[in-house]
């Protein structure tokens, strides 16, 4: 197990969590993805993480070599190796909507806030970042583990699966203004979003209600991660 | 002016803009505290730039080692040099408070965000994430421009400015539920936030009101930067 820790790649069949926190909550939500687990030699408090590996029958290492390997810009103490796993949103349930997102920073925050509100249904659009690197892993700060996800290569292919769901695609120049008192909320819904750099082009006009959040000219655009957050809230109040 | 280019620091009486959009913002809203403007060697539409600093009677170079001392990761095309400014923030306004703000990622989207939704003035207790620092500038996305802020040394004292302000504290185990619909939204008002990792202290219960943004139990806390933008959202709509 120690030769295969490397700095992470997207065709690998496994990825890292990093961080004690994160670390934690994927042994404890999902201890039968969980590889191994590193703990670092200058870790003050194995004893606690010893025990869950036990528990769970999760194999673990004591080093300080492998954390250089992976080569982590922040400091870390404890690194899980867990096994990517297939994932498919429920038909039932409301969904947001990922077309192209292109940040994994963005990508790991907009899947905390979904967890947050309580939405665990995420379908994405490719091309996008990579939901097992690290990086996105970290950003979701393990809420990844809580979240059923979906990839499309085209939204047709999503709204073919799911002709059932009520459609709102968030544009700057949307034909509604955002309002939580007065979305009807018909569940189930999709509320799709575009890149963080062009958002959702003109062939999203005609599919579904457009809606804009309402903001001042002088800014252009709001962050992609706090747009869904808003949107996912006005829908959930 | 070329010398002086070196990569940014804390205590430099100037800071950066870099990238097309964000330095436009600078020159456009505040023409008076540009020193300089580099434009890259391959920047295919110089004219627009050109034309906007002889408008503005700022100087400017064509270059392209510049860009590389300042140690950008990113590729840019353009780069400004400004003066830091003195600013200070409305008694008339409602504010956001952020305590010990951490992460100049945060810090940025939080006040490009801010300006989203109309709210101009910023408080910041310290130590706190560098407002000035290229990063923070430009995850504001140039929005730190149409900003005025302030930075105080602990709560009392920005408390002791601004006795007219109603306050609200934002806290992981707040007394009432954030909600848009029974919010008084009396005007001024001071939303305050803590820091990243450690939220606002047991002293902020005693401080104003406290509320508590409705969330799963599966997730830690909100990102900051999407905290503060659902408290704003709540009292804006």
């Amino acid at each position: 197990m120690k030769n295969i820790i490397k700095p992470y790649k997207k065709e690998f069949d496994f990825s890292y969590t990093s961080g004690v926190a994160i670390t934690i909550e994927l042994i404890k939500t999902k201890p039968d993805i969980v590889e191994h687990i590193f703990i670092h030699t200058d870790f003050n408090q194995p004893e606690q993480i010893i025990k869950l590996c036990d528990q769970n029958e999760i194999t673990y290492t004591i080093s300080e070599n492998v954390f250089k390997r992976v080569n982590q810009k922040e400091n870390t103490y404890l690194l899980g190796v867990f096994r990517k796993y297939p994932s498919t949103i429920s038909s039932e349930k409301s969904h947001v909507v990922l077309v192209n997102p292109a940040d994994m920073g963005n990508l790991g925050t907009i899947i905390r806030t979904l967890v947050g509100f309580g939405v665990h249904d995420l379908a994405i659009i490719t091309p996008a970042a990579d939901i097992w690197n690290p990086k996105t892993v970290r950003a979701s700060m393990g809420s990844l583990f809580h979240m059923r996800f979906t990839h499309y290569e085209n939204i047709y292919e999503y709204l073919r699966s799911f002709s059932e769901h009520k459609v709102y695609t968030f544009m700057l120049d949307g034909e509604l203004e955002m309002n939580s008192k007065i979305m009807s909320k018909q569940q189930p819904y999709s509320l799709v979003f575009g890149n963080e750099a062009t958002g959702l082009d003109e062939k999203f006009r005609f599919i579904g209600t457009s809606l804009k959040i309402p903001q001042s000219i002088l800014v252009d655009s709001l962050n992609l991660s706090i747009a869904v957050a808003l949107g996912v809230y006005c829908f959930n109040s």
